[in-house]
């Protein structure tokens, strides 16, 4: 580590949170960030490019833990069950950072600016999802819909995770979303094509 | 009309997506479209806030499109049907305006500030969506769940709508997608809780 501080990056998380927490994500300074951590400005830009990316700092890790699990599921399952083991992975995931995930959503949703940079990093999530289905030879549209579908439910699932009230895990909001969606999209009427 | 000019705002359009064509949408300035419309740029402002706007001018009647579809449908159909009924509705608007929505895609392709607006608008779009079904008395989480997977149905659809080679209609690609998707979603493996 050299004359890094060990654990940094953590503890610049922690005081980013709380301070976007007391004042505002749009009020608070990188200054004051590194000063409640007891670290340097330079420090923080070590660690991340600005004050935005402290909240998006978990979005490639998660990224990758979709795609490998992905890669790494039973050549065996359909594509439908090797998304929703990767959707099922980065909802333990996000599930095992405690109340961090309700923390984090409260904070975007004070800006547009920060669910705009949201959005991106689930369509982002969605085009690795596809891509990883199709490396495991799913072709389109099916890879496409598959992974975009399961993202749809991600986002449903995730928002009802960190709603008031809620006491059930992420992962259980994800099957239950999934398990859901092929009744409410089986037409009623027979199609008209 | 007084002094403005008769379809100042459909020329302001042309000359715009004609410009961002041959010269990119960086590097073209409100300037040179009106001048290529033959208009002032105090008329352009008059029309759009910006020179992104342009690309974006049909996003709200797109949406109210979808939501006044939705709040029209037959008591009696299904939440996916009705769902249907307004992807429908907007897939054959879009499809009215030719040979626009591959020129747009294309434009809005080559900016990351474009694309991230566009995952914007398509957000809006399924936000609207779900709130016109909890109007229509769905619940949640099957409001947001048909909302937000009509919404996945559509932007794959429409890629294949804009993609090279494509001759199928998009109303029809929409059809088809929605009917792929509960296929594909049903899970060849008991789910396990």
């Amino acid at each position: 580590m050299g004359r890094w501080q060990p654990d940094a990056r953590g503890r610049l998380m922690q005081a980013a949170f709380a301070l976007y927490g007391e004042r505002g994500f749009e009020q608070t300074t990188v200054a004051e960030i590194a000063e409640r951590a007891g670290l340097t400005e330079r420090t923080f830009f070590r660690h991340f490019a600005d004050k935005r990316e402290v909240l998006f700092a978990g979005a490639q890790e998660l990224q990758e833990l979709l795609v490998s699990t992905v890669a790494d599921a039973p050549a065996s399952l359909a594509p439908i069950d090797v998304a929703a083991a990767g959707l099922g992975a980065i909802g333990a995931f996000i599930g095992e950072g405690g109340d961090l995930a309700r923390q984090r959503q409260a904070i975007i949703a004070s800006s547009v600016e920060l669910q705009e940079r949201e959005l991106i990093k689930l369509a982002s999530l969605a085009a690795a999802l596809a891509d990883a289905l199709r490396r495991r030879g799913v072709e389109d549209p099916a890879a496409s819909l598959t992974a975009e579908a399961g993202i749809a439910v991600f986002k449903v699932a995730f928002e009802r995770y960190v709603a008031e009230g809620n006491q059930l895990e992420l992962p259980r909001l994800i099957r239950e979303s999934l398990g859901e969606l092929p009744r409410l999209l089986e037409p009623s009427l027979p199609a008209s094509r």
